[in-house]
C-alpha cells in the first residue's frame, strides 16, 4: 500500500495532450506539484506531453513502474491490465468508468477484472473513480481539479463527486487532508485496505469515510474499532432510507447493508455516524482545526443575550453535552476581570461592548480552569465589536489552552470561525462520543464470549435432522433442547404421544399443534386455550386430530401473565449473528425501540446501551428485576454467538415477573441457515 | 403607528457629532438614506452635527415632530419623555439602556415610563432597543452600522445583537427586509402592534419574529392565526430549556411561558416555529427568494449519485415530505432529453458531464409538469460544470414555473444558492407546513364552543362555597356533578352519611377520606381497597374514622380496569384554558406523549392531532374506540372553555373499555383559580 500511496515513479496509460480531458488533468495534477518521483505519460500517438516525454506502451519505460494510472475506455482496460503483468507492476489506479455501474456488460467487465487482479494479486484503486491524492508528498493522483490543501484529514469517498464538491470549500473553510482517496467500484482494494493505512500514517488525525455500502461488514468493524482506540473515525453512510436502497442499487450495483445493523455496528465500533453532509463536513473541521475537548462541560461565552441563550437551548436538548458549573471562588476571579453589570453564570454574557481586549483578559482566567470541556465564544457583530483582533485572541488563547476554545461569529462566513451555533454543538456531541467512546474502552473490559464448538452432541443432530428434513424451521421440544442447555428457563411443552400421561396435565392449558410448516397456527384453529380438567382436554385433543391429522399436538400450561419482551437473534448478511431486544405484546410496534447487538457481547455493554432505555424505566416501574433482563438477553447472545447454524431466532414472548419468580420464554422460534 | 414607522420628520434627542457614538450614528444612518423627511438633532452644546442644524431642545423645533428618538442616559429619558408630551409628540423611539433590564433602579424608571405613557397614549418602541428600519421608505431609524438591503422580509427581534448579526451577512446571503424592528423591552409597544402593521404592509411578504417571552398570549395568539391566512410568519423563540428560563429571567427581567403550550399555541396559529438560529434564517431566505410549493412532492435532479442518496435520505426523515412520482409517459418524455445513461427515477440522475445545457433542457421539460411541488437542483462541481451559467438558468427557468426551483451547490458559498441539502430540507419541510396549515384553514371549519355563561347555579354554588370554606379543591361529589353537567361517565363515590343504606354496597369496593387538603391519601392510610361484604365494610369504616376523626369518608366500586388515559385542564398565565391528554398509568412518564390544546378546540382538530399519535395506535391495538376517546377530551375542554374559575382539572385515570361500555373517569380533581 505504501507503494501505492507513495510512488516513486507512475505512468499514466491514456495521457493527452487535450485540455480539459481527463488523460490530460492527471498529468497536470501529477506535474504541478513539487513530486519528485518519476512520471511517464504512455500514448502511442504523442512524443510529448505536458512537457514530458511520452512513452508508446508500459513496456517502453525502462525504469520501475510503482504505479499505473489508467485512464482509457472500459473496454481497453483489461488489455492494459495485461501489460502491467507483463511489466511486474502491481498497483494501479483505473479512472476508467464503464463497469458494474453500466449495466449487464460492465458487470461481466468488472468480473473478469477482479479474477484477473486476484490471480495476479494487484493492488487496484477503482475503476470508475478519481484517484487519489497524497498532500504531504506532493502526488495528486486525480483528476480533481481544485488544489487540495494539506492537512489532518484522511477522506475515503466511494463517490468521486462527493470529493470534488467539499474539496471546493476545503481550501476557502480551513480543512486540510493528508489523503484523499476515491473508491470508486471497490473491485479489489475497498474501504478496510485504506483505513489499515490511514490507521498507522502520521499525517492522518482523523479519518473521514464517505460509504454507499459496506460489503465485508465484520472485517470494517474489527478495523474501525482498532483506530477508534486512537483516532476518530466519520462515517458520512448513504441510504439510511427505503428510497436510497432503490437508489444505490441502479447507482453502484451493490445492496446496501440493513442500516440498523450498520448504526449500531459503527457506535459499538466507537464511529461517529453522520446522516448529512452538512454535519460530517463541520465535525471534520473541528477535528482538524481544533483539541479535542477532555470532558462534555461546556462554557458559552456571549456578547449578545440572545443568541448566547440559542445556544444554551441547544446543548440543553443535547443528552450528552453539559455546562460548565463554575465555583463560587473561579466565579469571583472570573468577575474581577470583568465590567460589573457582565453576568458570571453559564452563559457569561460580557455585554455588547466587548472589545478584543475583554475576551483576552476572560480567557486568560478561564484557561487557568483546567475541568472546562469546552469554550464556545459566541461573537455577535456590534458597534464595539473588533472581530478580526478577537478571532486572533481566540486562536492564541486556544493554543495554551488545555481545551478547545471555538469561535461562532453570528452569521459571518469567515475563515477561521463558524456561522451559526447548531452546527458547532452539533459537531461537539460527535466529539463527546468519540471522547466519551474512548474514556469507556477501559471501564467496559469486553471479555468476548468464547467461541466454543457447536453447543450440544444433541443439538447438532437435531440440526442435521432439520436439514434433512428440509424442515428449516426446528420443532418446539428441539428448541426447549437449545433453550436448556444455555440456562434459559423455558415453558415446557409435552408432546401427546404414546408416553403421555393424562395424570399430569395442568389446571389450565393450552393445546396447539407442533408444525413448522404452517405459519398462523391461531387463525387456521390449530391453537386451543383455556382447557380445564381431563374432559374438556379429550374433546379439544380429538377435536384437533380430526382437523390436523398426522400432526405433533403439544400442550403447555396457561401460565401467569408477565412483562412480555421479545429477545431474538438475526443472522445479517455483513455482520453475521445480531442479537436483538424489544418491548413485547401490543406496544411492540408503538414503542419502536429496539436494541441491537453485534455479536459477542458481554453483560457490561448490554447494561450500558439499555440504561436510558425505556424497556429499562418500565421494568422499574413495574417493580422487576432488570438484571435478570441482562442476563436473559446475553445468554441468547451466547446462544447465537456459538451456533452459527441459527438464521433466526425469535423467543416472543418471554415473561418477566415481579418478586424473584423466574423469567420464562414462552414460546421459541429457531429457522436454520440452509445456505 | 404609521406616523411611528414612516415619520415625515424625526427629531434625535442626545444627538452627537462624536463619531462611533449612538447619537451620531443614528443622525449619519438616517441622513445617509434617500430620505426625504425633515431630522433634527437635538443638543443644547453643539450648533451643527454632520451638516444638519441643532435645536437645543424639541421646543424649540418649529415644525411639528412625527417621531422622536431618544439616544440619552436613562435617567434623563423621563424628563424628555415630559418634553414630549408638552410638544404633542406620540411617537418616540428610546433607545437609552438602564431599565428592567438592570435591576431594581430600571425597573422602577421603567414602572414610571409605563404609566406616563399610559396617561399620555404614547407609542414607545424600547427602551434598550436598536430603533427600527423601514428600508422601502430610505428610513433607517437605528444604530445599526450596516446598510440594509430592501427586500420582503419583515423582522421584528427582542434582542438588538440578533438584528445586527444577521444583517451583517443580509445582503451577501441575498435576503431583503421590508422592516427591521428592535422591541427592547417591549415596555409600551411589543411584538403584537408591530405584527398588527406587518400584516397589512404590501412590502411584507414574510414575517420573521425573534422573541424571548410572550406576555399578551391570546392577543398574540390571535393575531398571528389571522395573518398566517395570507403570509407566513416564522417565529425563532428562545428559552426552551430549563437553563434559559433562568437566563432570561436575568437577561430581559421576564418570564418566559411554558414552553409545550407556547409551541403548540404556535402551531394552532399557524406559524412556523424554530429552536435554532440558520433554520430560522434559511427559510426567511427561501420564503424571500423562492415561490412557495403548491404541495409536498420533491423532484431531486442531480449530476452526482452521492449527494442526490444523501439528500434522498434527509427527505424520506421527514414526515411531511415525498417524492413526486413520475407517470409512464413524463418519465418517457424527460428521458427523451437527457442522455440514455441518465437516471429518470426520482432523484434524476443527469450524470456528471451535465453543462448549463442539459440543466436548460431537462428543466423546460420538468416545469410542464405542474403537479411538482419542488424542485431541488443539486449541483456538484465536477470537469464539465459550468456553474454561473447553471445557477442563472435554474432562475430564469423558476420564473416561468409554477413551482420552486431550488439549487443546492454542494460546499460552495455564493449568494444565489444553498451550501448543503440539509438546510434546504428543513426549510421545505416548515414551508409544507405552512402550505398544509394554509390548505386546512378550509377544511378544518373551526366551530368554536359557545361560551356560556357558567354551567350552573348547582356548580356556581358549589365554587362559592369551596372559595368561602378556602378549600382551593372540590370535594369528589362536587367534581361529579360538575362531569355529569358535561355528560362525562364517572365512578360515583356515595358518601358515608347519615342516608348511607348498607344494603346498596357493591361486591368489591374501595374506602377512602375524601379530604382535599391530604395529598398523599394512599401513604398516609386513608384508602383502603379490597373491601368485600358488610362486615369488611363496617371495621374498615371504623378504623378510617378512628384514624380521620371529622373527615368525610366516601366508597367507590372497585371496577374491572381499563386502559388508563389522563385528561386534563390547566390554567395558563398567557393562553387561559389549556387542555391536556396523556396515557395514564405507568407508561405515562415512559412514553412522555402528550397532547395540548389552546381552547376553544373542537373534535376535528383534536382528531387530526391525535391521527398519527401512540395514543391512537394503542386505541387501536387494543380495539378500542377512537371516536370515544376525541369525545371524551373534547366534553373536558368544553368543562374548560366554560369555567374560567377552574385553575387545574385533572381525570387520572379514565378507563376506555372494548365493545360499547361507556368510558369511566375514576378519579377527578378539581383546583379552584383564587386569583
Amino acid at each position: 500500500m505504501e507503494k501505492m500511496l507513495n510512488p516513486r515513479s507512475i505512468a499514466v496509460v491514456g495521457a493527452s495532450d487535450k485540455k480539459n480531458k481527463i488523460g490530460n488533468i492527471l498529468i497536470k495534477n501529477l506535474k504541478n506539484k513539487k513530486y519528485t518521483g518519476s512520471i511517464f505519460p504512455i500514448n502511442p500517438r504523442h512524443k510529448i506531453i505536458e512537457g514530458l516525454k511520452v512513452h508508446s506502451s508500459l513496456a517502453e519505460v525502462d525504469k520501475k513502474i510503482d504505479l499505473t494510472i489508467i485512464a482509457l475506455p472500459a473496454f481497453l482496460v483489461l488489455s492494459i491490465i495485461d501489460d502491467c503483468i507483463a511489466n511486474k507492476i502491481k498497483n494501479i489506479v483505473i479512472i476508467s468508468a464503464g463497469f458494474a455501474e453500466s449495466g449487464a456488460d460492465g458487470a461481466r467487465r468488472e468480473a473478469e477484472l477482479k479474477k484477473v487482479a486476484e490471480e495476479n494479486e494487484l493492488n487496484i484503486l477503482g475503476p470508475n473513480c478519481l484517484g487519489f491524492v497524497n498532500t504531504h508528498k506532493n502526488i495528486n493522483a486525480s483528476f480533481a481539479k481544485k488544489e487540495i490543501p494539506a492537512g489532518n484529514v484522511g477522506l475515503i469517498s466511494q463517490s468521486g463527486a462527493f470529493i470534488t464538491g467539499l474539496l471546493d470549500i476545503a481550501k476557502e473553510e480551513d480543512l486540510g487532508f493528508s489523503h484523499v482517496i476515491s473508491l470508486g467500484n471497490k473491485t479489489v482494494l475497498d474501504e478496510i485496505d485504506f483505513l489499515k493505512y490511514l490507521a498507522d500514517d502520521p499525517k492522518t488525525k482523523v479519518i473521514g469515510l464517505y460509504l454507499e455500502n459496506i460489503k465485508k461488514g465484520r472485517l470494517f468493524y474489527n478495523e474501525v474499532s482498532r483506530i477508534t482506540k486512537k483516532k476518530p473515525v466519520l462515517i458520512l453512510k448513504a441510504g439510511s432510507s427505503q428510497k436510497v436502497q432503490e437508489a444505490i442499487m441502479s447507482h453502484t450495483g451493490a445492496m446496501a447493508g440493513e442500516i440498523d445493523v450498520l448504526k449500531k455496528a459503527f457506535r459499538e465500533a466507537g464511529a461517529l455516524y453522520f446522516e448529512n453532509i452538512a454535519n460530517f463536513w463541520q465535525t471534520l473541521k473541528i477535528f482538524n482545526n481544533h483539541k479535542l475537548p477532555q470532558n462534555n462541560k461546556v462554557v458559552i461565552l456571549t456578547n449578545a443575550g440572545g443568541p448566547g441563550v440559542i445556544a444554551t437551548d441547544l446543548i440543553e436538548n443535547k443528552n450528552n453535552l453539559d455546562f460548565y458549573n463554575f465555583s463560587a471562588k473561579e466565579k469571583e476571579k472570573v468577575q474581577k476581570k470583568l465590567p460589573v453589570a457582565a453576568s458570571v453564570e453559564n452563559p457569561i454574557d460580557i455585554l455588547g461592548d466587548a472589545d478584543s481586549k475583554r475576551y483576552e483578559i476572560l480567557l486568560d482566567e478561564l484557561i487557568k480552569i483546567k475541568k472546562i470541556g469546552t469554550i464556545l465564544a459566541l461573537i455577535t457583530p456590534q458597534a464595539q465589536t473588533d472581530t478580526t483582533n478577537i478571532l486572533q485572541i481566540i486562536k492564541k488563547k486556544e493554543i495554551k489552552s488545555p481545551f478547545p476554545i471555538i469561535p461562532i461569529l453570528i452569521g459571518a462566513k469567515v475563515k477561521n470561525a463558524f456561522q451559526f451555533p447548531r452546527e458547532v454543538i452539533d459537531a461537539l456531541e460527535q466529539l463527546n462520543n468519540f471522547q466519551q467512546f474512548q474514556e469507556n474502552i477501559s471501564k467496559i473490559k469486553k471479555e468476548p464470549l468464547k467461541f466454543s464448538v457447536l453447543a450440544s452432541a444433541k443439538i447438532k443432530d437435531f440440526v442435521n435432522i432439520a436439514k434433512e428434513e428440509k424442515r428449516g424451521v426446528f420443532f418446539y421440544e428441539e428448541s426447549l433442547e437449545l433453550m436448556r442447555y444455555y440456562g434459559i428457563n423455558a415453558l415446557k411443552a409435552p408432546l401427546i404421544d404414546a408416553d403421555f400421561k393424562i395424570s399430569k396435565i395442568p389446571k389450565k392449558l393450552v393445546m396447539k399443534i407442533d408444525d413448522p410448516k404452517i405459519l398462523h397456527k391461531m387463525a387456521q384453529g390449530g391453537v386451543i386455550t383455556g382447557i380445564k380438567g381431563p374432559q374438556e382436554f379429550k374433546s379439544n385433543l380429538q377435536k384437533l386430530r380430526k382437523k390436523f391429522k398426522n400432526q405433533k399436538i403439544i400442550i403447555q400450561e396457561q401460565v401467569e401473565k408477565g412483562t412480555e419482551i421479545i429477545i431474538g437473534l438475526k443472522k445479517d448478511s455483513n455482520f453475521g449473528p445480531v442479537l436483538m431486544c424489544g418491548i413485547g405484546g401490543i406496544l411492540t410496534e408503538i414503542f419502536d425501540e429496539k436494541f441491537l447487538w453485534i455479536l459477542p457481547v458481554n453483560k457490561a455493554e448490554i447494561k450500558k446501551d439499555l440504561k436510558k432505555s425505556k424497556l429499562k424505566r418500565i421494568f422499574e416501574k413495574e417493580e422487576l428485576n432488570f438484571n435478570s433482563l441482562v442476563e436473559e438477553i446475553e445468554k441468547v447472545g451466547k446462544v447465537g454467538w456459538q451456533n452459527n447454524w441459527i438464521k433466526e431466532l425469535d423467543i416472543n414472548p418471554m415473561f418477566f415477573y415481579k418478586d424473584s419468580k423466574k423469567p420464562l420464554a414462552v414460546d421459541i422460534k429457531v429457522k436454520i441457515d440452509n445456505s
